[in-house]
């Protein structure tokens, strides 16, 4: 179940991430807990119903945002979208009616454990996951296995502090990757340098704004040359830090593909050991429709083999 | 054994961090690999027959600095002091005419496994070790174990960088952790600090500027407050990243006890979500002088019970 503010999308996943099925449950954010969960419920139930000895259960896994405490499934902060489910538990609380066990985790993480069995993750030991949407969330890979940290909150790669005064960030830091790197930030970047040249500088998608880069806007093509930066000036540290294989790029953005990665390649050496660069790789993400559906199975099966 | 550009610290350690005897083996750091090894060696199997049952090896750990290949145990790079070392794994040469397994690693995970075993460490199961010196290095603790990333390169925190337009590093990235709260770069910023006020600067030790500090002279307090607020930067950012229970600060400089770490206390808030950085204890190392040995025996204990 990845669950969403508008809606929780539900699927059944089999442990190769072949999708036998899915369901889009609508969510009304301003619903009480049991409202929200009770036809997310159902709706497991059903789809695995109508998929009789091939749609058996064996774990429920859940992508919410936010924080989400290991051990009790709490989600203590950061979910703001669905009020309802703050500071509560879906595993404590979906476990009973389905027989099976419930795990949660939050849809970062969720998407790095999807990339890990299903996607570009495979190949990998060890690797960073950013997705690059209307924020910029992460998780991290060590030796085959999610890391979570002493509480579960691990892998806020989003709010790494790139310039002590940087722009303010909404968590209370200064400077954070999120600030110059997610979606509003490249738009308003583009509108930015647009205004300057006092051009028209309408509102457009970070998409709209790569297909222009793609196609020689030279305003376009600096726009993901300075978000580049930032994200190799990120990365850097991170490699420098963690040693990993790999720093995998999924969400939205990360879909305009070579438009973002290959100025991450360009800037990374001028952040990093060339020792603890050589031979990491720079990619995009493979799942993407179903990465969250993907992702909270994936979460879910890792935990049940544990 | 703990290797230094100009000697070799050579220590007979018990389980519990108890040292039996130790000594020093001069180092000509232009001699060649054989050259500087073999008075190791004796000194080692000097140390443990004198001590007959007591003093039965079951192994022995290694401390370098630069870069050690996990695996091999090869320094593959950053052991510029004693270039002999270069290129060569120390487990591989020493290994034999003791009888007993080497295993090698650079001595900030040295010191980060010391505090895990025998120090300050003791009471976390995660966490991040700064030494502050010369030099900016450090050690990660995840779940009781030395992280070490996917070649042994990881936790390279002086190599953290905080401001991209920031002084270049040696390392060959920019603004990072090592330029502005190294030893050299304490000592720098309060003697420009003095100039700007035009009075006498005469180049004093980090643990004199420490002593004016505590004195109440304010360009010494000023110039630790600046320090203390990169390594709060850089400590928001490792928690945000790893969620960690603590951060402990070693090396020379740490010695200054809260005159560093007041204010790298004071300014975490600034670089860190509330909720990571609940109940995370900043705090001193507790090993000094005899850190090098224990170090190097604690993360070959450690590595042995794997």
């Amino acid at each position: 179940v990845d669950f969403g503010g508008s809606s929780a999308k539900v699927g059944l996943v089999d442990r190769r991430g072949g999708i036998l099925a899915k369901e889009t449950v609508p969510i009304d954010a301003r619903e009480d807990f049991e409202r929200i969960v009770e036809p997310v419920e159902s709706c497991i139930e059903g789809l695995a119903k109508r998929h009789g000895d091939r749609g058996r259960l064996i774990a429920i896994g859940v992508g919410t945002p936010g924080f989400i405490e290991e051990g009790s499934g709490r989600i203590v902060g950061g979910c703001e979208n669905i009020p309802a489910l703050q500071g509560r538990s879906l595993p404590e609380h979906m476990g009973g009616a389905l027989g099976v066990p419930v795990f949660a985790d939050n849809d970062a993480n969720c998407a790095a454990a999807g990339e890990l069995a299903f996607g570009a993750g495979r190949r990998f030991s060890s690797f960073a996951f950013i997705t690059l949407g209307t924020g910029i969330g992460g998780g991290l890979v060590f030796n085959k296995r999610i890391f979570r940290g002493a509480r579960g909150f691990a892998a806020e790669i989003g709010h790494m502090s790139l310039d002590p005064s940087g722009l303010q960030c909404n968590c209370g830091s200064r400077g954070c990757l999120e600030q110059y790197a997610s979606g509003p930030a490249i738009v308003a970047l583009y509108q930015e340098k647009r205004k300057k040249r006092e051009l028209p500088a309408p509102i457009l998608s970070p998409k709209e704004i790569a297909d222009r880069a793609r196609g020689g806007d030279s305003l376009a093509v600096e726009t993901f040359d300075e978000t580049g930066r930032w994200i190799a000036q990120a990365l850097g540290t991170l490699l420098n830090l963690l040693n990993l294989e790999a720093c995998i790029l999924g969400g939205g953005i990360s879909q305009a593909g070579d438009v973002v990665l290959e100025p991450v390649r360009r800037h990374l050496p001028d952040f990093i050991w060339p020792i603890v660069g050589a031979g990491v790789s720079i990619i995009a993400a493979h799942l993407s429709n179903d990465a969250g559906i993907l992702g909270a199975a994936a979460q879910a099966l890792e935990r049940l083999e544990r």
